[in-house]
């Protein structure tokens, strides 16, 4: 029996160097498990990681591939948390891209059977990374005002969805006027455009009423806004840098407003997390996905064999939402 | 009785807009304390605050003086806490360059009546900054390395006094090598350029020990220095500004290796400190002061009338200390 998987051999750009293989299949021992996978979408960190631009070394050959969804096929004889046909998300860092994984048992979550696997398959990083934002740096009583820019990303469209869930008011930065309706449709309660302008509409909205956290994605000017918005004390969290550009954080900011300055790399949090911390975060997610409450917007679900495809329309602008990869 | 205060009538150069003026005294009543001051230094706040460039905005006419000591003249027929006699520093916020200041008693801290007035002038603002960034952010075991830029400073040498009495090793930066033997003769560990050679030189020395603090007041190329030697997770507190450059966050830093960044601003400590907090940092800090274990360095003592020469002396570079006010 043979396995279909992509893999890399350098780093370079993905549509060049991703290869898909084939391999042979043995059965899983010990405390091993192997997942029948399903969905696994294209994100930016799967792009990075084979450019090889990503936080963490890529030592090929590599499977790519951060999340997914699956079903477990095949379980080895010191398995106790698993068994066949149920759905899972691998906790591995990558790996997701291939039709069949074979790991230990705990580095799988299990999921609810009538899940949507679509919505699962991309729940493992934007969710758990909009999640982490909102609960782990500071109590926010209800109604408290938080902040975003790059809105229109799949953890802004969680973080917005999450925030609603949480009974938080959003204020979200976008670059695009037209995305403004279509975020508030999805519950945020105000959508601007990161400018200057949208900053001084933003501080006429929320008055005298703190925003005590901003989370940022972008960088540069953007993420001056946010520390502008900000009260004093105020937090600022960055999961990411889409402008490429550094964070310069003028020195009022720091010494006389007392903004604290924190990074999430959700990576990271998965590495260091005990089980029970990850099904406290996993738990109310699944209900959301459940519920309709958290719904990941789709650009387009690809077949294995045409990833070539699915890779080209990721690194593009534009999109509607994630690429999936169907491994089915 | 008249008495002598400088005052500024609007901001600008210090040296120009200052002006010694006369006052009649009048008696404290009620919770009122008048103290007799004696000392006053001249700080790069009180400099920044008469330029108009500090974080506090001043509404001139103002008497400037961040800090200083004196003794208790008279009190009014509610005061509870101090008598005639007693030596005290003021918690005003500025207002000490007078020869005489009177507040309500819950605005000065009553100091042992032997201790060196010079010395107890300038322990508001520096070594109490020490202190908290030593502190206040993170618990560090004996032994642990701390780091910090501008050693030569007030603050700075501070710091290297009281992390020695903590217990604690220092690697600290300058820009000039003269000052590494002055340095680690007040108890430095490693004193290195503030350069990338300096920033190699310390990761060599630390080897595999964490750096889980470093202490920023200059910005720029420095601070990114301090966040290339701290470890993952660790924390750079930023106090001052003195290049006057942005503090830039190279992304990596706060996403992948999760640096915290914070702001310390000891004016605003001040406000907010409890008495009990507040003498829970003065005590020891006292203590060092009466055992010679911490010694800041004076450049010159200067009568009041001479005080344009102070300011003049205080806006140089290269000092061997604080320029100090004789108010008596």
């Amino acid at each position: 029996m043979t396995s279909q998987f992509l893999q890399f051999d350098r780093t370079g750009n993905p549509a060049e160097v991703l290869q898909l293989q084939e391999r042979k299949l043995t059965p899983p021992e010990g405390h091993e498990v192997r997942v029948r996978m399903r969905y696994a979408p294209v994100n930016p960190a799967d792009l990075n990681f084979m450019e090889g631009t990503y936080g963490r070394a890529a030592h090929p050959p590599c499977t790519p591939g951060h999340e997914g969804c699956g079903e477990v096929e095949a379980v080895g004889d010191k398995v106790t948390s698993l068994e066949k046909g149920d759905v899972v998300m691998p906790l591995v860092g990558t790996g997701c891209w291939t039709q069949h994984l074979t790991a230990p048992e705990h580095h799988f979550a299990k999921l609810p059977p009538q899940i949507d696997q679509v919505q699962a398959s991309m729940l493992r990083i934007n969710p758990v990374t909009a999640w982490a934002l909102l609960k782990y740096y500071t109590e926010l009583p209800k109604g408290a005002w938080v902040a975003q820019n790059a809105a229109n990303s799949g953890v802004g469209r969680a973080f917005i969805q999450l925030a609603k869930h949480l009974g938080l008011r959003t204020i979200n930065f976008v670059r695009r006027a037209e995305l403004v309706d279509e975020l508030k449709t999805l519950g945020a309660d105000v959508v601007l455009l990161d400018s200057d302008e949208g900053v001084a509409e933003a501080k006429k909205i929320v008055g005298h009423e703190p925003v005590m956290l901003a989370t940022n994605a972008v960088g540069g000017d953007s993420a001056i806004h946010l520390m502008d918005l900000l009260s004093p004390e105020g937090i600022l969290v960055t999961y990411g840098a889409m402008s490429r550009r550094s964070l310069k954080v003028p020195n009022k900011f720091l010494i006389f407003k007392n903004l604290q300055l924190h990074g999430l790399w959700i990576t990271k949090w998965f590495e260091k997390a005990t089980t029970a911390e990850l099904y406290q975060v996993l738990d109310p997610l699944v209900r959301m996905i459940e519920t309709n409450d958290l719904v990941t917007a789709i650009d387009e679900i690809v077949p294995l064999a045409e990833y070539q495809r699915a890779i080209k329309r990721a690194q593009e602008g534009a999109r509607g939402g994630k690429v999936i990869l169907d491994l089915a």
